[in-house]
């Protein structure tokens, strides 16, 4: 089956918000053998949006519609998809009722204009709605599906995970598998000089390579008949997966597109390896994402978001003298952070991080950039000196991915020497 | 003019990257009075490509179309639109010779395929690129204009502001100017409500609500002839954003399109309020959010992700009586919590958080979502509790929101009691 997403809303054509439903759809449906030929976009206006809905069902068996679901007067969605296949709008008594439920629920006072979000076309398949007011739908007609999902992507994904992806699941007659290999710590030409001769052999899987800030994933995509059972996908990229990981040995920190914070966690939570953070330049950024994983409270003790010199005396225990004598952003105050976190908490991992972040606070001896993450452990600490470019969102996000990547790597070469 | 942007790349189709070219043209076309109504996403298939151009060629004055400008055979937009249009690709001796130059600065070898990029139709506007290898162009021909600009952003974006803008500029008969007033602590529906007759009578600006993950966006836009004085869009603005100032107050936190975060730290250092976090559930993305802005370390002391209750005694002097009575979670722990990061850090204002984010860890008396953020100062301490639905990540964010919005109006109050 071919597919076109059609998102309607005048703050994508403003330039307000990227269309980032459009891309997590687009990831998630050849999983189950539909491929998406198009994106559009179109405004809050019913005249233009009919244009676009009847192009979409000229040229696409499936159109899935993101946003006007709303209870304003914009929200123009339900209406005219109702009016171009020709559906009445009903109102349903049970999505009310959860509706006020999710009101009382929530401490808010429904309004009139809410009631709206309750009418459906007939006959439709109704996609409840969790996190939000506005249920979607699955509506058959004439040879097409049409879909709709609300814009905010709290609601519409997990409408789209728990109602969308098995319903095309089971009309697949074909399905694509794909496998991720995720990569840190090498850069995206240098790994492809390692697996050249293999990207420039695909057939099936394909291989395609895809560069992140600091990361690079590889896709391996592989395409099955359903119900036949000499195809299986899994074992079909399976050959190609076991020599690529024989290339790139550790610089692969997942098979399963986990990303590094991830991963980092389950190797904590697994080994039941206990964890307290320093932060200065990352101002939290790492706990939050390590806090991020449901259950972290098991090995994540605390961290201190040591930004000044006094937190970093009164909470860790850095010497005034180091500080005094290397600066707040040395290899010695970063070592001390680590240690000094570790006692405190008394865990087994103490993870420091200092650094200049910018725009400013650089010298010439010391750069907005430069970073030092520092690991500790009963046997004693390891600091890595980082010199990172780009903007000091980049430089925080990209030193998180280094601290994750120096525990990882802690973890991992402790469980190989016990074996 | 209306115009419609035309991306291509079977990336985006697959769901890799987000389609925020679109996004970034998008905000920055009505300024020289270009109207966006569409967009459109094709994959590196000259069939599809050619109806989506014929398409856009139909309902559009201005095209403009991004990636697919590349040296390999994947891409085929300047082929695509050569045909399209009835003209014929001619090579550029003088592109030829820059792409010569950029090779040889970057240190690489330029391959036969590059040849290919130097091939442009006939009588188009040449857009240069510094950046990069392909270049770009415009096209008139019959009463429509043909952009064709790289995929990659950093290629993408300084050709449009060169030479995409001041053509737009010196064209247009009319511009528009935005203005987005944002709203937290107040629905989208309870706000409409509250501004309906504004909204049922706009022309000129026209107000559009816009509803994002906790908060809502009101975006007014004006419509003015260029080269008229007696036009202002500002001035048509002013009155209707007074009116809805007058009516929302200060639900509205910024009028500059700022985040609650940014609004925040502004007014923590305009006014030189320090600060200190203790933080539970939220992990350290309170105060990773804050340190986001540049300088903030002249307010920011320190953070204490307190995840044990260990955390909880040490470092921030909280009860373990009220620990085992009341429970980490709970009105009583947050006033502690928040009184004592003030007293360690001895900052103006000590903000706290602790809650059940999921999705474990909930029971009947304490569900999931239920948070409590408490901030003190030297007059006392307010708790706030809360009652949040949403996945982990969602009731996390905000909850951010709702300890920025504290912060925010207690300085407000504090503020408007001193004049």
């Amino acid at each position: 089956m071919d597919a076109e997403i059609l998102a309607v809303g005048t703050e994508l054509l403003m330039g307000q918000i990227a269309n980032t439903n459009a891309q997590y759809i687009s990831s998630r449906l050849p999983s189950v053998g539909v491929n998406v030929y198009y994106h559009s976009v179109v405004g809050d206006n019913a005249g233009r949006l009919r244009k676009c809905l009847n192009i979409a069902l000229e040229r696409s068996d499936v159109v899935i519609m993101t946003g006007g679901l709303g209870p304003t007067k914009d929200d123009l969605t339900k209406e005219t998809v109702a009016d171009v296949l020709g559906l009445k709008l009903i109102l349903h008594e049970d999505i009310l009722d959860k509706m006020k439920a999710y009101f009382s629920r929530t401490n808010r006072k429904m309004t009139d204009n809410n009631i709206k979000q309750a009418y459906l076309p007939e006959n439709c398949i109704v996609i409840n709605n969790d996190n939000g007011t506005a249920p979607g739908c699955i509506i058959e007609k004439d040879d097409k599906v049409v879909i709709m999902l609300p814009g905010p992507p709290s609601e519409m994904k997990p409408m789209f995970e728990d109602t969308v992806i098995p319903y095309f699941a089971s009309k697949s007659q074909y399905k694509l598998a794909s496998k991720f290999l995720r990569i840190f710590g090498i850069g995206e030409s240098a790994m492809e000089e390692l697996i050249m001769d293999l990207v420039e052999n695909q057939s099936n899987p394909t291989i395609a390579p895809y560069a992140k800030e600091g990361e690079v994933t590889l896709r391996l995509t592989a395409r099955c008949k359903t119900g036949d059972n000499v195809c299986d996908a899994e074992e079909i990229i399976k050959p190609v997966e076991e020599e690529i990981k024989r290339r790139l040995g550790d610089y692969i920190y997942s098979t399963d597109n986990k990303n590094l914070e991830e991963v980092t966690a389950e190797l904590l939570l697994q080994n039941n390896v206990t964890i307290a953070t320093a932060e200065s330049c990352t101002g939290g950024l790492i706990s939050s994402r390590l806090t991020d994983i449901p259950g972290i409270s098991k090995v994540f003790n605390r961290g201190i978001v040591s930004y000044s010199n006094e937190a970093k005396i009164e909470n860790l225990g850095v010497k005034r003298e180091t500080l005094e004598k290397y600066g707040a952003v040395s290899r010695e105050t970063a070592r001390e952070m680590a240690e000094g976190i570790r006692n405190v908490a008394g865990t087994d991992l103490g993870l420091a991080v200092t650094g200049i972040a910018g725009p400013g606070g650089g010298t010439a001896e010391k750069p907005v950039g430069l970073v030092y993450v520092a690991l500790a452990d009963k046997f004693g600490v390891k600091v890595k000196e980082l010199r990172l470019t780009g903007d000091r969102g980049k430089i925080r996000r990209i030193t998180c991915l280094h601290a994750f990547d120096m525990i990882r790597r802690r973890i991992l070469e402790w469980k190989e020497n016990w074996q």
